[in-house]
């Protein structure tokens, strides 16, 4: 490692910071993992600078973690073995906008808000929204989604091409700009959700969304958790297309009515967005009420007005702060699991329970379109016990989720969290093939090593 | 060999065979590529019976070569190096169909229109339809498609999670049955496409949609493929969302009119159909009608009635063999490419430029909301000069399509056909980590040999 900084040191000057603060920036520290800080944080410039930093690191066995914008969830950012944390800060250039094509090419440094603002006067926009304005780079390591996933996909559909440097140092180009291709193994999507594992993104290809004509919101509030979620699964049958499909439960309903001066119905809750044109967002919102009212939904209102859609959706987003307020002095601990749709209701009502039996706060949120949801758990801080409970209800819900056909991360990936349930979530014969890959690809395991396998 | 055939033979009776004429059924027999029989043909029931086939053949180095509906055009079900073919016929059950979570799972046999045959009470649909009635385990084994991809995708887009027999005898299970994941390295994509070469597939959980409310079909003529091209660019910019636009060239037209008894304007034409409400799809041809009558087009009808689309579609559907009725003592040899919408008006006119220079027969039908087009060569029989000239013209068209950033496979995959361009499509790199893939998976190199790598 000495010998690593010494040469990093000497190759990027001011660029290789192996300061105390720089390093601690760069370990994760938003949930119950702790912190494990890299030996020193590198901000290359181009695809041939990180090259360059492989091979050094690669020389050396000493292990490189990619770093986005630092809002993943589950540890992918720490160094448990040391070794070189590669920010992709100073990658950040949009790198091309085929308009005709609605597509683009970008440096993994580029967040999504910054994408959108330079597609501003193009009629295209990037569809993908976990909650952060995360880096790109990061938003494809981790298969990030969001949202607008139930209408536009997860970062493994809108990801056309990558770049990326390998643990080799040689540089792989997974696909062209082609919309479709059958041309040998999914490289694309291989590396979409490899958290940095098998090599560095240095560059996306991504694909965009024309700006809907229209957009349509509605809010609509529900006996129970079950009947929001029964509402969704007809409406689906029904075919109707929906951009957005959020629940909040009660407690999250209170939590953001206080946190953003509104008055919704302290029962469960979905939030609603239509895409389309003016006629066609109209006749959706209409349908989606006659279905929630079939189910029995005590409230319903929608609006094409962009200042009051835009109010719903701020609260929406910023029901991850207005929970926080709910206990002003302790850590939020935030996790997601995915279940089939019909097994949602029961999922989250589970949740709710359990959280109360041991005597914790978790609000639920969900994305509920995708079956997927998060539930925020307020930890006292510096309350070990608290935080050993949250850690037990982890892994409860973890195997909930499993023992549901559904998945214990819907979004937020392995990385060192979730390690724990991989196996029991996929079975012994998938973990080694994942790990054939790896070893494969990676055989000295410098890549990002401690995730995911 | 003779050991494999022996042991096969002893345990599964008639069930193994070794005539000539089955072998010969099993062989590549549909394009330029000389067919190369398998030395017998297994048909497994189960699982079980699929791991101790790879078990037999793994012991004795024997290759695997998986067979579906024997459909697929770039010679994947060819055994150049011998072995034995393994034929899914009688693994044809649909095992369950979750209506609510709009999602299934079905055995690799099951073929695309008995599932939708199957599903027909349901309200929902399996959407992928190439041309073909292939069977789903070799749908996702070659990453097909066909003429809705541009609005419900590809193979890629609807396998859920995959079940499959590793060369190693393990059994993989590459995800749940949740809709939306980021549980590790994304198996489920890395097997779809991959030819049979990494494992057999067992098991599909495929996701299904709801029946559109309505449908609408339009056609569309225009000048040129430009202005074809053109106004579909343009309908995409408008966020318009269309469930199918298949180009035909006016040599297509003339081909269809002539078989279906038509009588389209013998033109370039669109071929659209749009899903949504009954308003909705009535807007949506309407909106289209303007755009393309911006671009020049010179007649355009639209219907909702089913039996005016089913004429249609037919049409469009039979164009396979009404091209090959243009001339009837003739081999047909289907190609096709994909390139980035702004490049395929360009692409679509030189390859007909090409082909006329060079003296061959080859109309045009394309894709065309994803750039992916077909060039089917009319090839007079037991010519072999016309048949170098055509082997020349796949090669000069694979490599103008890579040339506009696009792939020489657009849902063909790459079999044995396509293998000289793969580098010149990725470089040097990804074809290197595909092949330390393939390796790690299949040390033996068992599955397939001689496909895509």
């Amino acid at each position: 490692m000495a010998t690593v900084s010494d040469i990093l040191a000497q190759r990027f000057g001011p660029r290789f910071d192996t300061g105390k603060s720089q390093r601690e920036q760069h370990a994760h520290t938003t949930t119950w993992l702790p912190s494990q800080a890299p030996d020193g944080v590198v901000f290359p410039q181009d695809v041939d600078e990180v090259r360059e930093i492989v091979r050094i690191c690669a020389d050396h066995r000493v292990p490189i973690v990619p770093f986005g914008a630092g809002t993943s969830l589950e540890g992918h950012v720490n160094a448990p073995l040391g070794g070189i944390s590669v920010d992709m800060r100073d990658m950040d250039r949009v790198l091309e906008v085929n308009a005709e094509d609605m597509d683009c090419r970008v440096q993994p440094g580029v967040t999504r808000k910054a994408l959108n603002t330079h597609l501003r006067d193009t009629g295209l926009f990037f569809p993908i929204d976990p909650g952060a304005d995360a880096s790109l780079g990061g938003m494809a390591s981790t298969r990030a989604s969001g949202t607008n996933a139930v209408r536009y996909g997860t970062m493994k559909d809108v990801v056309l091409a990558l770049q990326a440097v390998m643990p080799s140092g040689e540089v792989v180009r997974t696909a062209r700009r082609a919309r479709k291709t059958s041309a040998g193994y999914d490289l694309t999507r291989l590396m979409v959700g490899s958290e940095g594992t098998l090599g560095l993104i240095t560059e996306l290809t991504l694909r965009l969304t024309g700006i809907p004509e229209a957009m349509s919101s509605a809010v609509c509030s529900f006996p129970s958790v079950e009947a929001a979620c029964d509402a969704v699964i007809a409406t689906f049958q029904f075919g109707l297309p929906m951009a957005r499909i959020e629940l909040m439960d009660a407690m999250s309903v209170r939590a953001v009515n206080a946190y953003s001066g509104l008055s919704l119905p302290q029962t469960p809750l979905l939030l609603l967005e239509f895409h389309g044109s003016e006629a066609g967002v109209a006749e959706q919102a209409a349908t989606f009420g006659e279905v929630a009212r079939d189910h029995g939904s005590t409230a319903f209102e929608w609006t094409t007005d962009p200042a009051e859609r835009t109010r719903l959706w701020q609260a929406r987003h910023d029901a991850y702060w207005a929970i926080r307020a709910l206990r002003p002095d302790s850590d939020a601990l935030a996790t997601d699991v995915c279940v089939p749709l019909s097994r949602l209701a029961e999922a989250v009502t589970r949740s709710q329970q359990e959280c109360e039996r041991i005597g914790l706060t978790g609000p639920v949120l969900g994305h509920v379109g995708d079956g997927n949801f998060h539930v925020t758990l307020m930890i006292a801080r510096e309350d070990e016990a608290e935080r050993a409970k949250a850690r037990e209800y982890l892994s409860w819900l973890a195997e909930l989720a499993i023992s549901m056909e559904g998945t214990c991360t819907g979004e937020h990936g392995i990385g060192q969290g979730k390690r724990a349930y991989l196996e029991a979530e996929l079975g012994a014969g998938a973990v080694n093939m994942m790990r054939a890959i790896k070893t494969a690809v990676d055989p000295l395991n410098i890549m990002n090593p401690g995730k995911i396998l």
